[in-house]
């Protein structure tokens, strides 16, 4: 029963770093979101952004505890625009919204449940919150209306008011956490990228991967042996195709569904040589996994104690809240495969969906709840498979169908089994609210012109991934199209430079590698709402329908990335303020204004913003190794005078967070005469820098 | 935390009724959905049962309080099927599915959200399990495997082995209870309909209607005036298309959505005489609303200090758990509207979606949860209104859009804005199991032949109703099949003595009047499995499909009904064992198999069981008034014989209740020269009963 006496007390709000407060409501469990992913706040970053206000007046907040649950209330204005609220699909804008944030599968519907469900929220006005809960928390994002509301709507009649409205003006978010209290974090900023560079940086910074994760990934069917990997890696040479890292699919397991985490004998005879092999042609290797532990495996009888009520695929479910759990893994893995030349992790099905994960109903012998673990297991197996990767001193890059909030400096990129190619550029875009990485990775298509669609997409992503898990395709799958994707994995290749150095704003800045285009300054669209058309089945409450920018975004500062999809002849494409330039030939394309492009099937919409500097090497099949210096080749775009920081470090170890990098300027100028000159400073003596003296200049726009 | 101590413990189980189960698990709350039901035992009728044991060993039965909420376990064995689970619209067999149990506006999945997600279930065996808790209970209707599981699965490789599946056998169906306690009801029986039964039977049984509610009700466009009202009833006669009750939709308030609850003057500046003219041509009116208050009427000042914290449509969201806010419900609705002749009334919005009505975090006077009002809320508003209607000693029959367990004897049918017609049967296959009615209501339709095949489908459903609220539609709104919709609609007045005596079976034994093929003896149709197709996207997991009767259904004991829908000229029906007569033309068509037919645009395939009595009554334009007598047409379908017993009371008042009704026994018998000849008892003297003696029979079966 409701007992008001106990409520409506204000929170205790603490400035925990610059610009970042921290309250607690009620009694906040002993398990959560960040405790799970393990941060480790980046306080130095942190206190070189500039100090932040408490973004509205603490009272605004209202909070109670009831029905064993916490109720939580934030404050709107108008014209606020609400951004994050987990990995969506369809939708950017989430103001209207209303999520249940429960880690699943991707079910075609922005309802909360998805891969990454963080319950951290970005404002237009620049402030982010984060409820750090790890149970099923409900938003209503400005959709429900108090009586007692500070901003009311108009009251209308139905009857006659044709403005009469299916959803009124809301002036608040709700939340219901159904816990007994929790912590809650607001993030101030002057702008929401600032809110959400702090919420990076105090969940330790973004990750900087390896250079090889930068690098192209196929990943080879289900049952390839180690002869038939080495075949494949051989055809990519072949191909001329950059490789730079191969997935290992179920099939290297002795039994997969539950898994032995054992290599199969018939298969992988010599796991050690396969290893070595690949990585003597500079190729990784990543082995795909679910936890669930197959009886007939070793790590069986020394997991059965720690395990949950209920199994999976007959696997049992090891309990990673368990440190005796986590060492158990860690001697096994370490062992058979970090010892041997494995790189990197691929971890499926810890995300759901319900049908084969552990239900609700399942305990653990650590006392969390089903609904508990399903939040944090995915941020559970990052942090763990991550640290023993960081214990030896060398980066992983890897592969994770869970996530949740706190996993910025996490070495994982998300994927699913979803398939549509907007909307997997539309998560790309959301990603960057809420500190993951999202590959839209290519799996099969119907078209060639399908295929390298998808294939320049997934090129400007965090992972340019092929995979080739159940079909066996191959970059070259489609002839008619192979010059044009061998081109954009080639483009990839020679944009590393500039994506690295954008990993490296991610790591030390708190800013997302690619970035949704309302995070990005001089962007100024704001959603269109049209009114809804009265049917008595699909609209009969004449919902209005809005318009939202989900399918451009930026990769780093200065590259604008709007990716064509299949039957689509031309796109439309938003500019921010100020003039852009074709990353191809230089010529100004407009400013502030939607321009409409025709680029081809050959290639994929990019601009530069006016001087904009992007440094690249020389095409090559494969990342730079530790040591290795190649080349660099300087863009310049538009008329402005420019600047760059090209970044540099050994590309595979955590010798750069001793520092161990160079920052090294790069400037274009006008000399006297008003011509652009480009210089380049030096690294600092001893400090890694994969690069030759010898640059070439290109001043793309005449 | 997991405190092992406190579970565990065996329930005690009480026998309640004849066959009926009952122990409490934990702390069981003060609102539950039988209590909010108001439900009164027809112990008489429970008692007329067999005797029934247990269904499963009691030790079978696991329960838990952790986490704040309650952990249940009930057994499964090979085989079982398991139906019920809510309203479901796509799916009978519910084993192997997952549900969150949760009162809202349908859409589009059978996942636990829709308009009556009853948390009871039917098992193939003959039992059935009620959990009598007002919250979003999460139901596994085997799916979860436990590692101490009583019946295993097969351990299988996925790498390797063909029959590996995604959800293997799961022995249990387990629950979650987002409570500290619950009631658990269990029904015994020998086969599954008697489960069912002593379900309706201990909510009350199921609701007889008056006699004009099963004729045709048209719902007229939200502006009608009274006037325009009483023009489209004279268009009714003028076509010769049956009418007996019509529907106002919202533009009767002087304000909706929120709504007033008052006339409005301009379109109703009479609404005594207007209800008073229509009763006089023998027309009911049924009002529509939503329960939501709008500030400008007069029940605004009397119930704002008994209210929600949320608005909807800036209305109010009056708390029906307190009798203060019943009482003046009451005054206002049966002065206003009983008192000068309304019938009854449709109540739309109590179910969702959750973009309008009042969100979780809402809290009421009454110290009740926004989740638990949101279960009940459809129950309260049915219950309290079926009682202004029980006081004056008249029946009403109604439409409302949510509902829950314990609804068997309330006066409502349950509709939606959904619109898939092949859904539509399923939900009215699937309504048989969870005792509540449905309506597949005809809208609006795009050709002439959809439009004829869900007017053939309505007229064969609790409620025979066109719903032209957006879109002015009459029954002739497609003059190319008037004639047929004519036909159709008085086919459904003429069985009005055999729908009439069937509804008396769902009141006095339990029998749902629309029925599930599975409820049916002799229905033995198993759910075939069929291997799914490996697809990295559509089926990564290559999921098995499962086919299921959902497309047809029985009307009482002897009316099999195989609906049509649009673009299809032929169907299968599976006939239960015994022989099958065609209703039209009394032709054998098959006996324990699948019969595929061909019945053209004007019929809707409808089929008789062997011996099978239907009695009927001319073609009449309405229900016959209280004390009006009518002809019978006594219909006898194939070779065995027969018998029948033909219902029938004042058709209006509750005087039933009381005795005052008339069971007449027709049988059908050989004489000796193995000739077919029917006779008809006598009604008890001074019970109502409506027929003349005058008889017409029919043996269709030549």
């Amino acid at each position: 029963m409701y007992c008001p006496s106990a409520n409506g007390q204000e929170l205790k709000w603490t400035e925990i770093e610059n610009g970042i407060w921290k309250a607690s409501v009620g009694e906040p469990e002993d398990i959560s979101l960040l405790s799970a992913a393990d941060i480790q706040p980046k306080v130095t970053a942190l206190n070189r952004l500039p100090a932040a206000d408490f973004p509205f007046p603490k009272d605004r907040i209202k909070t109670k505890i009831m029905d064993g649950k916490t109720y939580l209330q934030f404050p709107l204005s108008r014209e606020e625009q609400i951004y994050g609220l987990g990995l969506n699909f369809k939708t950017v804008h989430q103001r209207g919204r209303i999520m249940q944030l429960h880690v699943d599968h991707y079910g075609g519907r922005d309802d909360g449940r998805t891969h990454a469900p963080v319950p951290f929220y970005v404002s237009s006005k620049g402030y982010g919150v984060l409820i750090d809960a790890a149970r099923y928390i409900t938003v209503y994002a400005g959709t429900g209306i108090r009586v007692d509301a500070d901003d009311k709507p108009v009251l209308r009649d139905r009857n006659t008011d044709p403005q009469w409205q299916a959803q009124p003006y809301s002036d608040a978010v709700e939340i219901l956490v159904p816990a007994k209290g929790t912590d809650v974090y607001v993030y101030g900023g002057s702008k929401p990228m600032e809110a959400v560079q702090r919420y990076n940086l105090y969940n330790g910074g973004g990750y900087i991967p390896p250079k090889w994760g930068l690098g192209f990934t196929q990943r080879v069917p289900t049952l390839y042996s180690q002869d038939d990997i080495a075949k494949e890696a051989q055809e990519f040479e072949d191909h001329d195709f950059p490789l730079d890292f191969i997935g290992v699919e179920p099939g290297w397991h002795s039994m997969a569904y539950p898994c032995t985490f054992e290599w199969d004998k018939t298969r992988f005879p010599d796991p050690k040589k396969f290893n070595n092999e690949l990585l003597a042609d500079g190729i990784r290797t990543n082995l795909w996994l679910n936890p669930y532990v197959s009886p007939v495996g070793s790590l069986y009888p020394k997991l059965k104690g720690l395990s949950a009520s209920h199994t999976v695929w007959n696997g049992i479910v090891p309990d990673l809240m368990l440190p005796e759990t986590r060492d158990i893994f860690k001697e096994h893995f370490v062992q058979n495969h970090l010892n041997i030349g494995v790189s990197g992790y691929k971890i499926d099905e810890v995300d759901g969906f319900d049908f084969w994960v552990w239900p609700d109903v399942a305990t653990f012998p650590s006392g969390y709840s089903g609904e508990q673990m399903r939040q944090v297991y995915g941020l559970l197996i990052q942090d763990m498979t991550s640290k023993w990767f960081k214990e030896k001193n060398q980066r992983t890059y890897g592969l994770v169908r869970a996530s949740n909030a706190g996993a910025s400096a996490l070495p994982y990129v998300i994927y699913n089994d979803y398939y549509s190619h907007k909307d997997f550029i539309t998560a790309l875009v959301n990603s960057s609210f809420i500190g993951v990485l999202w590959t839209p990775e290519v799996r099969a298509s119907k078209t060639a012109e399908e295929w390298l669609r998808r294939m320049q997409s997934v090129c400007f992503s965090p992972m340019a991934m092929l995979n080739a898990w159940a079909d066996g395709t191959k970059p070259w799958s489609f002839p008619e199209v192979e010059e044009a994707v061998r081109d954009v994995a080639n483009l990839r290749m020679q944009l590393l430079p500039y994506i690295y150095s954008t990993f490296s704003q991610y790591h030390f800045e708190g800013l997302p590698p690619f970035r949704a285009m309302n995070l990005v300054d001089g962007f100024s669209y704001d959603p269109k709402v049209a009114e809804g058309e009265l049917d008595s089945t699909d609209n009969p409450y004449k919902v209005a329908i809005k318009s939202e920018i989900k399918d451009q975004y930026m990769m780093g500062d200065n590259i604008l990335v709007a990716p064509m999809f299949e039957g689509e002849d031309e796109r439309k494409v938003i500019l921010p303020k100020g003039k852009w330039f074709d990353f191809y030939n230089g010529e100004f394309v407009g400013e502030n204004e939607l321009i409409t492009v025709t680029p081809g099937l050959e290639k994929i919409p990019l601009f530069v913003r006016d001087g904009g500097i992007v440094p690249m090497r020389p095409i090559q099949r494969q990342a730079p190794k530790m040591g290795e210096k190649v080349d660099l080749i300087i863009r310049h775009y538009g008329t402005k005078e420019g600047e760059y920081t090209l970044y540099d470090d050994d590309g595979l170890s955590f010798d750069f967070e001793k520092g161990q990098f160079s920052n090294v300027k790069i400037g274009v100028k006008k000399d006297r005469k008003g011509k652009l000159v480009g210089t380049i400073g030096s690294p600092e003596k001893g400090k890694p820098y994969g690069y030759n003296k010898k640059v070439t200049w290109e001043f793309k726009t005449k």
